[in-house]
C-alpha cells in the first residue's frame, strides 16, 4: 500500500475516535503494509504503525512489510505501547478471536471496527485489473476442460484437480477456494465437496482463480434435460434481472430482492437457500454481502458476484454466477457465456 | 462420534461446573457430530446436545449429523434456549470471534474452555489408523515424485501440484495444508511459498495428506554441498535425540528443550526459530505444541511431530519432521528414511 493510502485509513481511524487499530487477519495486514504472515502477527495501526512478528516469520516480514516490523514473545510488548502512549479507545476486527482478545486487554476500550472492511469495499484500479486478470483465467482454464468435462470419463475430484493444474499453467498462484465440481443429485448441496463418483448430469462447477492474491468466482451448471432447463430458465432470469439492475445508489438488499422476488414468483423461493451474492478481493467473501438484511448502497468500484440458484433436495441444483465491477452500471468481468 | 464418548465428553463438561458448550470451530463440531459444517453452524453442546446450522447446509447437516440439527435466522435463537434454561456458566472455543461472543452475550457467564481440545489430544484406535493411511499416501506420493525432483526440471510451483496429484491418486481427500515446496535460498524461510522458479538445491519439502479428514505432516530437505551436510548432521540430531525421549510422562517443553540444546550446542540456537513440534488430527496443528512454555505431559496415544530446523537468512534452511505414535515410547509413522 501506498504511504498516502496508509496515511488517509489512519486519518480515518481518527476521525472515528480510536486512537488506534489491531489487525490481527492475515489479509487486512497484507492490505495496509503488503506483509502476508504466515504466522501468528499482530499490528498497531496508527500515525507510526508497528507489526509484531514471531522469529520465524522476521525474514519474510522485513522483505515485505512497508510498516515496521519487530519480533515479540508475548502480547504483553503490545500492552505496553498502549499503556504507555496512554490510548483510551482501540479499533478491532470482527473476526479477532477471544483468546487474543482476552489477552489484550486492558485499561482501554476494545470495540469491533469495520472500518478496514469499508475501506477494501471500494477497488483500486490495481485490485480491480488483477481481480479481472485472474477470472480472465479462470474461464481460460475451463474452457480449455469443457471437452473434459462433456466426456463424463473422470471422476469429480480428478476434474477439479484438472482444473487446478489449468489454473497454475495458466498464471494462477491457487483456487481461490475449494473447487466445487460436483455433479447428479449432489448439486443440491451449495457447497457439494467433489467426490471419487465419475461425473454425471447436471454438472456443477464453482471456481476460480488467485491472481497477485486477487480472487476470481464464477459459476456454471450444465443441464441436460426438461426438468433441469426449466429450473435453469427461472435462475438465468434472476441472474440476468438483477445484474441489469446494478448501478450505484442501488442497495444490496435490493438487489437481492430482485433475485429472490423472480425465483419466488416461479415457485421456489424456499429452495434459493442462500444470499444472492458477495465482494471479493483479496478474500473470496469481503462486503457488502448481497443478502436480505444488508443495507449497504452499492458504490462504483465495487465488485459483486450476483450467484442465483435452486436446490431441489436429493434430486439436483442450479446455480450461476459471475463477477461484476459496479461503474456506472454493472459490467460483468469476462465472456463466459451462463449457457453452456 | 459414538454415543458414549459424547455421553463422557458431556460429564466432563458438567464435571467442570459448566451448563453447556458453545461450538463453533468446523472441526470441534464434526468430532462430536460427524458434521463439518460448510457454513456459519453453531452448537450448544449438552446432555441434549443441538445444532443451529443455515438452510444451505441443512441437508449436509441432516445426512451426516449424530446430534439434532436445525436451522436459524439469528443468534438470538440460542440466546432464548440459554435464557429459558437458566443456564449461568457456558464453555466457548478459545478461537471464537469477538463479534459471535458479543452476539450471545447474556446473562450468563461465557468463559473459555480447552475441554475439546484436551478431549481431542488422546487419539483413539480409529483416529490413529487414518493419520497412519494419511502418513503412508503421503510418503508413497513423495517417493513416486523423487526422479522428478532430482532432474530439477520442473518449477517449484509444478512440483507442489505434481504433489498433490498424487497425493490424490494414491487415495488422499487433499493436502492436509498448502504444500512446501521450496529450494535454494528460500528455504530460509520456514513457511515458504512456492515460486515459479525452478528448483535449485537445496530442496525442501514440507507437505501432507489428508485422509478421511485425518492429516499427516513430514518435511524433508534434500542437501549436495559440505556447508549444508554439517548444518543437516545437527538437525538430524537433534531430531533423533528428541524422538528417542519420547515416553509416556516427560512434558513438551522436556522434549523441546532436548532438540534446542542439541542446536545450541552447536551454535544455531537463534537460527532454530520455531518450535519443535506439534500434534495433529483432523487440524494439521492440534494441542500439546512441542514448545519451551508448554507444559503438557505426553501421554499414550497422543500423536506428535518432532521438527527441528536451522535456518541461515538469505542462505539456506534445513527442517526434518516426522510424526510419532506415542505408545510406552515415541513410534515413528512411516519408514520414510530421513537422510534422502
Amino acid at each position: 500500500m501506498n504511504e498516502k493510502k496508509l496515511k488517509t485509513i489512519v486519518e480515518h481511524l481518527y476521525q472515528k475516535d480510536f486512537d488506534g487499530m489491531i489487525i490481527k487477519d492475515m489479509n487486512n495486514m497484507g492490505y495496509i503494509s503488503n506483509y502476508f504472515p504466515t504466522a501468528f502477527a499482530i499490528c498497531l495501526l496508527k500515525e507510526d504503525p508497528i507489526i509484531y512478528t514471531r522469529s520465524m516469520d522476521l525474514e519474510l516480514a522485513e522483505a515485505t512489510s512497508d510498516i515496521e516490523v519487530k519480533t515479540f514473545k508475548s502480547l504483553k510488548d503490545l500492552k505496553e505501547i498502549l499503556k504507555k502512549e496512554n490510548h483510551e479507545k482501540i479499533a478491532i476486527e470482527k473476526t479477532l478471536d477471544i483468546e487474543t482478545y482476552q489477552k489484550i486487554s486492558g485499561e482501554y476500550e476494545l470495540t469491533i471496527s469495520d472500518l478496514l472492511e469499508k475501506e477494501r469495499m471500494i477497488k483500486t484500479s490495481d485490485e480491480i485489473a488483477k481481480i479481472k486478470k485472474a477470472t480472465e483465467i479462470a474461464h481460460k482454464s475451463f474452457i480449455e476442460l469443457i471437452d473434459d468435462v462433456e466426456t463424463k470419463k473422470f471422476s469429480e475430484l480428478t476434474m477439479a484437480y484438472k482444473l487446478g493444474q489449468s489454473l497454475r499453467d495458466n498464471g494462477a498462484e491457487s483456487e481461490s477456494f475449494d473447487t466445487i465440481f460436483t455433479s447428479g443429485s449432489s448439486t443440491s448441496l451449495p457447497h457439494s465437496i467433489p467426490g471419487n463418483n465419475k461425473i454425471d448430469y447436471p454438472i456443477l462447477v464453482d471456481w476460480g482463480a488467485k491472481y497477485h492474491r486477487y480472487c476470481s468466482d464464477t459459476t456454471r451448471t450444465i443441464i441436460y434435460n426438461k426438468k433441469e432447463e426449466e429450473i435453469f430458465d427461472i435462475v438465468l432470469e434472476a441472474y440476468t434481472k438483477t445484474i441489469k439492475a446494478i448501478k450505484p445508489g442501488i442497495k444490496s438488499n435490493e438487489l437481492d430482492k430482485i433475485a429472490r422476488d423472480i425465483i419466488t414468483e416461479h415457485g421456489y423461493g424456499e429452495n434459493f437457500i442462500h444470499s444472492t451474492g458477495h465482494s471479493l478481493g483479496l478474500d473470496i467473501h469481503e462486503n457488502p454481502i448481497i443478502a436480505f438484511n444488508n443495507e449497504t448502497t452499492i458504490e462504483k468500484d465495487m465488485i459483486i458476484t450476483i450467484e442465483p440458484g435452486i436446490y431441489l433436495k436429493e434430486r439436483f441444483g442450479v446455480r450461476i454466477e459471475d463477477t461484476i465491477h459496479v461503474t456506472n452500471k454493472g459490467e460483468v468481468i469476462g465472456n463466459l457465456n451462463p449457457v453452456l
